[in-house]
């Protein structure tokens, strides 16, 4: 490998910490990789963590000892979470995006791997408590801000069919009752797809009675796994109560008027508390 | 902006290009963003450009002019493109993926970011010159390979949905024949998604007979846009004409035996140029 100066390292060093987020890398790994002292690499450790500090780009954890190493945890908390559910708010409520059926139009802000990179930090950082081993969602508009979740926890990505598919083997099947529709529909996750014993964090794009939430739940169930959190991009303030139980969401839908047109979204802020700005 | 050490900037400059591939940024954000003149970020932009290179971490590309900025590109060429080519053929040859009907299982695959990352890397640079102004699949399996093209390009995702659904609008509606169902069935696209006149790159997970991939072409043709390109991650060695006329595989499932319980894939490689490995 070619021996570069230290400004340039730096460059690789960031890149391969943020390409790979919640990923223990041993230290001795860099040190090979580079061909660096110990002492060399934790001066650019620290310069690292400095720079992603001043300008809000995450955190850098080390952990000690012989199974130690650096990770990156991509966290948004604070103002830069609430920057985004407020422009996204924004944008939600903008143009002309209700569908007949007081539907909202979402799909370009889902469809948008920027906004969702956002979204899957900021979810990572309020869920961090709960420690997930995966991730899971129903197909198809939940699929995005789930991937974006796994990928800022790297944890695997599970995705329930509606119905059930031919190609992916043997199934775990539901019945549950789209709160919305009222509707019986059926859900299915393969065998393959969850081993038992999991802790699960839901993510949906969005929820309103809770129905769809409630029936991954059962999934996770009855694969004899652990529900540990629900998150949902946009949930509706009616009702109130979800069947679901417990869920956090980012933005709430506060009202569709389908004859003014006009739509209200109540973004969820934080606390601020650098005021250093 | 808190004024960091140039070793500390170089980390936040890093990350910050890297979190926006294919974007051009104005050379003048950087210089208010971190308080230096051009003279001292070219340097900066330099540097970080020798990095990328010596470590194969894609290329910082420099536009002159009043129009002018600098942008990340992620490619990923030769060598860095088919070690992870080879990896992934031989972790779909190996383990009891073969479900009834001569299926292959690879959700776990198709589910991970960090090798759909890799793969959005790869069709990117592959497909760099034909410039497509958007990206797009149908669900479910081919989201996550078509949102991380989407990603390397910085271009939207467009996701066609099988059957129509209410709440996406007013939308466009073909009938295909599924070539290994043989099955008619029903596609459809919200006029909300497209606009006419659009250079569209359709991705997919899977290719047998190519019948999906032929809905998709004639999705964007009703939608009044051009087909500039067809990428998938596996397509079947047989039948070796598909329905879909060109398009260019990752991988080539070349056989299963239900049996045997044995599959053979073939990673479709590249030249590697260069030697001083």
């Amino acid at each position: 490998m070619p021996k570069l100066r230290r400004v340039e390292r730096m460059a690789a060093l960031t890149k391969m910490l943020a390409d790979r987020p919640h990923e223990l890398i041993p230290l001795s790994f860099f040190c090979d990789y580079f061909g660096i002292a110990k002492s060399t690499l934790s001066d650019d450790l620290l310069s690292v963590r400095r720079a992603f500090d001043a300008y809000r780009l995450g955190s850098l954890e080390t952990v000690f000892g012989a199974a130690g190493g650096v990770r990156y945890i991509p966290y948004r908390a604070g103002h830069a979470a609430n920057q985004v559910l407020q422009t996204m708010a924004a944008k939600l409520e903008s143009g002309d995006r209700i569908i007949a059926g007081g539907f909202l139009y979402m799909s370009d802000i889902l469809y948008d791997w920027q906004w969702m990179s956002a979204v899957g930090e900021i979810f990572m950082t309020r869920f961090a408590a709960v420690h997930p081993d995966c991730i899971m969602t129903v197909e198809t508009k939940g699929i995005l801000p789930a991937m974006m979740v796994a990928r800022a926890f790297n944890k695997p990505l599970v995705i329930a069919r509606r119905g059930s598919r031919v190609t992916e083997g043997s199934a775990t099947s539901i019945n549950y009752v789209s709160g919305s529709t009222k509707r019986i529909q059926t859900m299915s996750l393969t065998k393959r797809a969850l081993a038992p014993n999991q802790r699960v964090l839901i993510i949906d794009d969005f929820m309103k009675a809770g129905g769809t939430a409630k029936g991954m739940k059962e999934l996770v169930y009855e694969s004899g796994s652990q529900t540990v959190g629900v998150g949902v991009l946009v949930a509706t303030a009616e009702p109130l109560e979800k069947m679901t139980g417990d869920y956090m969401p980012l933005l709430v839908l506060e009202g569709v008027d389908e004859v003014k047109r006009h739509v209200r979204i109540r973004p969820q802020l934080e606390p601020e508390e650098e005021i250093n700005e």
